[in-house]
């Protein structure tokens, strides 16, 4: 084959961008060419960040939340709750719930969730870990904050099964139609769901 | 704000990640952690490979095609035709051409389309040195392979106008219907130049 790049750099950059999910070769080109018509220091600060990101980052030893030092901001906060503990699935839950403002416990992230399809077990999570702060930290309730799939459920009833021994209060995030959602697209399971679960009407507010 | 990646790390390469042409910020984050969940050494390749692409490309000072060399390597094929020259947008063009096997000339890649919307003018593109090309090199033929878009156009139209008086042959790739279509879909405008331009049996099959 041809050489169709004309460029080993340019070659060689595409291969590595086109094996980013979601990016396939002809994204990863224009991706390349963006860069070529950009500043060089563009590409050295978005080239490091990404080299650096990975060589030092590190996962909380507490909460496995990354991290730029062993113990996260979260759990080194004062200011937090330590006997609430948000399990989720990754660090893009411990975002999303600390873009609400509205947690001010702290997480465990389990990495994953239970899916045998995709040879996740619970010894590739962080349940044990989170078995071992139940019983060292002082933990008065756990909010399993998962997503409403299979493998959530699965992985909500796993953890559920291993810590209701414990002297621990064990709840999950609400679920119903979602704030600004109009009542007739939301789907069947749901919604009712949200009428079984229904709340005095101060409470709903 | 609260930093609420709770890494510096992952905030620098998501902000860096999510200055690339379609990606945001929620795409930004999913290729972090991606990147967390591989191996260093692939974060230190793609890393490496934008920042050695950026620093070190040259543009091949005959055809203005992106090159490791001065002069690149189609330029410096002893086989490739070097009367003929095929005129491209950008590099992504001579990628897709070249991708077809069917072209042995030369190229030379504009950087653009004249696009006054975009402020882009004929003195942004490489038209002056196509000019001069075509006075010092010995070529007979040019083919326009530009887009058939409103930009595309004005750009051919120019080109041609400055190179009327020139001895040099111009002309433009065929449009049509392209192979594998099938004709009720075909737009109009396309199918109906397919019509005029129609060619002699034996020529279009």
């Amino acid at each position: 084959m041809l050489n169709h790049y004309s460029s080993k750099l340019v070659e060689e950059a595409v291969g590595e961008l086109s094996k980013l999910p979601g990016i396939g070769k002809r994204t990863a080109m224009r991706l390349a060419l963006h860069l070529l018509k950009q500043d060089a220091a563009y590409s050295e600060r978005l080239g490091n960040s990404i080299i650096q990101m990975r060589e030092n980052i590190l996962f909380c030893k507490k909460c496995h939340n990354i991290s730029d030092h062993e113990i996260c901001e979260i759990c080194n906060n004062p200011k937090r709750d330590v006997q609430l503990i948000c399990v989720v699935e990754d660090i893009r839950d411990v975002i999303a719930i600390e873009n609400t403002g509205q947690f001010l416990g702290l997480y465990h992230v389990l990495g994953g969730l239970i899916s045998p399809m995709d040879g996740i077990s619970p010894s590739n999570l962080t349940i044990e870990q989170l078995k071992n702060r139940i019983e060292t930290e002082n933990i008065k309730e756990i909010i399993l904050a998962l997503s409403a799939t299979v493998e959530g459920d699965t992985t909500n009833f796993y953890i559920y099964r291993q810590l209701k021994e414990k002297a621990v209060k064990i709840s999950t995030i609400a679920r119903g139609v979602a704030i600004g959602d109009e009542i007739e697209f939301a789907d069947e399971i749901t919604l009712g769901r949200s009428i079984v679960a229904r709340l005095p009407y101060e409470t709903g507010l």
